[in-house]
């Protein structure tokens, strides 16, 4: 395990090893089958990555990643509906438009008010969504946060900044997902759902 | 989602998770995780593939993975002690070598003897291994195969097809791993355990 590839291989499943949910043993998993799949997968791969990493940048309205300084979605009238969409991550952003049935316009905060890691809403993106939502007519702010502690925490941090501005703020629904089974839900979520039960 | 950066990122999404041990998911939050951080891992990521995938090869006397036709332990003079351990994958190789016990030689088989998979010895490096042990001046064939039900079938067929040559085979011992809890293991490994016991 001396020669120039070998130190080539190792440094990229440390490389590797750094993505997450990837540790060191699938990170050396995923070389291998990368090495025995060279020209079919490794370097289309190794391509694909250059060109995302060349062109890739984050809108500068709402943090979406896209390939210009303002991304598709806030850039197209259609969807200047007066809704801002607030997520916690871009991850979170594709989640909701392979849902597909929102059309209004998204602002990634890029995390969560954290008082442990020292994040306040300088770090995020909330100054800008306040500026979003004086200067773009926003009628409605859909808080589309993770239904955790710091996500649930941030929701009530944004929701009082906006307290005043005339805009109405909603939140997704909580309750039992589709094709969920109450057995395997927890007390809060059933407690959520029993709460906001509506006539049948 | 409509511009080519998008299109870019989904396909470099899908080849991702090609991956072993990514799923559409995980090769998200994998992308996500490198396109945030462009210039730090995802260009060193994509040339170390590009590098890899550039020079990277098979021993074409054991199926290790190296730089050269011949491998850096083949061609180790040191490593010549008549000893060759076979093992299933460059991976079981790595793993053999982290141990840094074995001075001998590797054989890399390439997968197990599978009915299911249509896969016998011609798929696999045996025939290679044959024309080693007569040519080499083998001693001994260690078979470090899987304690699975096909790397058993193939570690027997191996033993089977080396009787009458006069080369010992031997197989790694079976037992409690080091650190193990009794009452963790499965009843197959307590019994191989207690009938290998030996004197304390």
């Amino acid at each position: 395990m001396t020669d120039n590839a070998t130190r080539d291989i190792e440094e990229l499943i440390g490389m590797m090893a750094r993505l997450p949910g990837l540790g060191p043993r699938s990170a050396r998993r995923a070389v291998l089958h990368l090495i025995k799949k060279r020209a079919l997968l490794m370097m289309p791969l190794a391509e694909a990555m250059q060109q995302v990493a060349a062109t890739a940048r984050e809108c500068l309205a709402c943090g979406n990643i896209g390939t210009s300084d303002i991304c598709d979605i806030c850039s197209s009238e259609k969807r200047a509906t007066g809704e801002i969409c607030v997520v916690e991550d871009v991850a979170d952003l594709w989640a909701m438009e392979r849902g597909a049935s929102f059309r209004g316009r998204y602002h990634v905060l890029g995390g969560t008010l954290s008082a442990l890691d020292a994040i306040g809403p300088e770090e995020l993106r909330i100054p800008k969504l306040l500026d979003r939502v004086r200067a773009e007519g926003v009628t409605e702010v859909i808080l589309a946060l993770n239904a955790t502690v710091d996500g649930q925490t941030t929701a009530h941090y944004i929701a009082e900044q906006l307290e005043g501005t005339g805009v109405s703020v909603t939140s997704l629904a909580q309750g039992v997902p589709i094709g969920g089974e109450l057995d395997y839900l927890d007390d809060g979520t059933i407690t959520a759902a029993l709460k906001a039960r509506k006539r049948f």
